[in-house]
């Protein structure tokens, strides 16, 4: 059975020495002294170590089963929810008034890459309902925040999305679920939803379903789309739950991965749900959602790919294989372990310099939403808004690539269930593609963030890069190997937003057939920075004497290697882009 | 359900017009004439798309049930597997003398693509039964070839091959299976083998295991190695079968994908087994079945591929979603189809140009290894010797990436195996682990492949392309977009040859570390030759007039894709190979 390790060193070094994030000057930011945020990721390491990572491959193997109507989850998920619950990591970043911490969202997700990491499948059932709880509390009245939140941020009750219908999911203008007024205020809903996850389950006891519907007479298409609050169970005007609500788990889908979370049909027959935000503004509000799931979903990414690692990482030791080339390293033993193969170090060195590189982007992108949401400040928002897209798309696509790699390394044994490395590649799979697959992240960077605010936020991104290459030009030992790679790499980002901006004016698909590409190559100029920060970090702490010297050595080599052997990607990324729309809509549909 | 069309046209254009198969001098090529081949293939066609394809989402279903040492294969598969032997395909081009029909493995390997697309874990079957066959006729004695072969090649009697221990799978030389001497002349087969696809099952009434183990007293590792002839049920000299041989299978494993091949754990406790070829010289025999098997393997990631593309295409045109951005496509429609929008248009021309240009690649390699058999050319046989891997690794690592690129066109209903894309990936998974991981591919490719026989079969392809350049380089409708771009990726192959050379003397970890990079490069720069002999066979097509111009068309446009997106892969591997092994060895084991 695969085993994890909490990064909770790694989480430190990027939070304390790379972010300094105690001495922001963000709200909240103060509490975050090393020893405090020591002591929380290392109690949440223990949970999501020992409780929910033996749980994976139990959720992997037994699934959700649906049998009248109600949903029985994997053995364990229960008792080990109420210990998530009982610990308060439901409400970490959540504000105390409604039973939370009002920790920052930065030490919320490094959390919660820990319980991603251990149990995705799990974790899932906690993040929809923090997604769902952030939509009431931004939208909600306050009768609706005191209604549902209190229970929401403790997950007693827990929370969903819905937005995809049989016959549409990216285009949600065609949606079918009808909302009709009722005398009481309240909506008669009325509709299916597909792809629910966590739509119904046995490890609450109330569910608050948050559906996009169109309330009749509205404006055509996704102008006339509305959210609206739908509990499973009706709640009284005391807080008790009431009658259960017209609506059901209709089926149970049979996924790729994923099994110990309910994926449901849900079938919405008149239910009774009250609008949460405006009327016909429903896609804002979802947004709200939305957004704040892209960054988890990255994070997903990112977990699997860590957990992936750890685990070949142990197989590569372990196993005897082969000589080493040079000559036998273990000359005791039948055969020397696998990492001394050169293939084998080079596989597990792209999957530890992405993980570590993905875990300082993803930190560094969620003190930017700090930063936007509790000091207010609009280019941190606007900044956060352009990387949303790659923080998804990329270190979801990066990420499963990764825990292909270390399946790889277990050869015959990674293809078997047994060892647990196919289930890292079935979940991880999912990532890319839930919360706007993959090409609508690239589609949202280039067509709309790239000039969003006059490309304000891209110029922003260029400086800092520049301002950072700058800075530390005069240091000899971070120039060939860190400086001048980035300097490189973010020259094709930017040669390449030059050619979107001169040929996509005269032709959207130039820019549009360019865009996944560009979304790798911005995810790859951001791990670069992030190695290069980090490197500047370690390089500080070697010089001023540590005692964990060999910590700080092993991040230069794992950035060196990201910068030499994965930036480079950047060029062939620009040449695609460059090549424009002909090759990509050169055949008509019927010629393919 | 998905649905597979065998791809007759295309394979016919690649044997007809790009290799002109039937004006070949090679023994018995004549008969390669295109109205026989034709005739062949779309037998082959109904015979896969009408009986195999349905029955791949029921064997993934049902999987292999091991019951009282009785393996079930799902419903319908014993029928299938009757018809398929019935029809003659399992003897294609083995020899007449022992049933076969005696065709060029050309043709063999071209029917092989439509057995393992429309049902990989089916076509294993006879896959093994073929490679073990080959194994006999090439190594047996005389009274051998006669017992076995005759029902192998008509597939009463399966096959398989046996390497893999629990504690060894690449480095054999560990290997703890014994074969002690009788007095009769057999040997008393004992050891545990695992991974053995198609190891026990209710196909067939016999199943012969080629089987590696060491003869006590026999050299030290991989030197004391032989081969066995183990049958599940002995012969007698009639050729009846006789009593029950001491193996059985011990378990069926649970894997990732192709669950309609059982894959066994093999208990061999003192079974009876005959020696095929020399004494201790078990790899030499066992890797005239581990060849064949890897272009075999190759031609799967091909496969899974080309079906996967074939069911993203349709659902690409079927599946309306969203307005394409330069005004409606389909007005009358709620919305367009998702085949408008270029960055699934982008990924559709990636799975198309791949699957074709690798089609002509696996062909052109099969017309190298009957070549070499059936005209004792050396030069041919060095260069498929070469070649083999890069068929093996890449074909199977980009046909993988490439199910995946379909699976995500589906977005979450991808995710569902409802769809079946969930499959093509799981399956297609296995590829690049089996008959030698990838990993081993690029080492073999790298450490061996490439300075045999002088480094001549490498110069050899250098100069097949120069060649084809400067014959072709007064052709101004292929320089731009065919020619410079493959003397561009030539060059890139030739600096990392050059890199290796130079460096690899030094350190051989700074060749090895470069291996994968190396064996990618190479296969885009196969890829990207086939492509420009496709298009100067299509400009040529068309200029001389042709019905079927759409065809023609269709291909210069999915060549110049390819060239365009995807050849400029070759400057990133080639970066990362200069990078050399330092940033690949730099950690230390412990340090990771």
């Amino acid at each position: 059975m695969p085993s994890y390790t909490p990064p909770v060193r790694d989480i430190q070094f990027v939070l304390n020495e790379v972010l300094d994030v105690s001495a922001s000057d963000v709200p909240g930011y103060e509490a975050l002294e090393p020893d405090f945020t020591a002591a929380v990721l290392e109690e949440c390491g223990k949970l999501t170590a020992q409780v929910l990572a033996p749980l994976n491959s139990v959720g992997d193997r037994e699934g959700c089963v649906l049998e009248n109507g109600v949903v029985r989850t994997p053995a364990g998920f229960k008792a080990a929810f109420d210990k998530v619950r009982e610990g308060g990591w439901t409400g970490l970043d959540l504000p105390e008034e409604y039973g939370g911490q009002n920790m920052p969202y930065v030490l919320g997700i490094a959390t919660l890459e820990m319980f991603a990491a251990s149990n995705q499948a799990f974790a899932m059932y906690q993040g929809l309902t923090h997604g769902a709880a952030s939509a009431i509390l931004a939208h909600g009245t306050e009768a609706q925040k005191a209604t549902y939140l209190p229970k929401m941020v403790s997950c007693e009750w827990t929370g969903t999305m819905n937005l995809t219908e049989p016959h549409c999911g990216t285009d949600l203008g065609m949606m079918r679920t009808k909302a009709v007024p009722q005398q009481d205020g309240s909506y008669a809903i009325t509709g299916q939803k597909i792809f629910i996850s966590a739509g119904e389950h046995d490890l609450a006891e109330n569910i608050i379903h948050l559906v996009l519907a169109k309330v009749p007479g509205g404006p055509e298409g996704i102008k006339g789309v509305s959210l609206f609050i739908v509990p499973k169970f009706l709640v009284n005007a005391d807080g008790s739950l009431g009658e259960r609500n017209a609506l059901s788990c209709g089926k149970i889908e049979e996924k790729m991965g994923i099994h110990g979370n309910s994926t449901c049909v849900m079938n919405y027959d008149g239910a009774r749900g009250w609008l949460l935000g405006d009327l016909h503004k429903g896609m804002r509000a979802m947004f709200t959602m939305m957004n704040e799931a892209r960054i988890g979903v990255g994070m997903q990414g990112l977990a699997q790919a860590d957990v992936a690692y750890q685990n070949a990482l142990a197989y590569a030791r372990e196993r005897l294989q082969g000589r080493a080339v040079t000559g036998p390293a273990n000359p005791d033993g039948p055969a020397d372990p696998l990492i001394v193969h050169p293939d084998i170090r080079r596989s597990l060195m792209d999957q530890k310099s992405f993980a570590e590189g993905a875990r300082a982007f993803l930190l560094w992108g969620a003190t930017l939403i700090d930063r936007a949401h509790r000091a207010g400040d609009a280019d941190a928002l606007g900044m956060i808004s352009l990387l949303t897209p790659v923080i998804k798309g990329f270190l979801t696509d990066r990420g499963f690539d990764m825990t292909v790699q270390a399946q790889q390394i277990f050869g015959g044994h990674g293809y078997i269930e047994e060892w647990g490395m196919s289930q890292f590649v079935r979940d991880a799979r999912i990532a890319m593609i839930y919360e706007g697959a993959n090409g609508i992240q690239a589609l949202d960077l280039v067509g709309r963030k790239l000039a969003q605010d006059g490309g304000k936020h891209v110029m922003a991104f260029f400086e800092m890069v520049k301002a950072f290459i700058k800075e530390n030009e005069g240091e000899e030992a971070l120039k060939a190997d860190f400086l001048d790679p980035l300097k490189a790499a973010s020259k094709d980002l930017q040669a390449a937003a030059m050619f979107f901006m001169a040929e996509g004016v005269k032709n959207p698909n130039a820019a549009l057939a360019g865009s996944y590409d560009f979304m790798h190559l911005f995810g790859h100029v951001c791990l670069g920075l992030m190695w290069a920060r980090s490197a500047r970090t370690a390089l500080a702490a070697l010089r001023s004497g540590t005692d964990d010297a060999a910590f700080y050595e092993t991040k230069l080599a794992t950035g060196r290697y990201y910068m030499a052997r994965q930036l480079p990607m950047t060029a062939t990324h620009l040449a695609r882009i460059r090549s424009g729309a002909e090759p990509v809509m050169a055949l008509a549909a019927e010629a393919f």
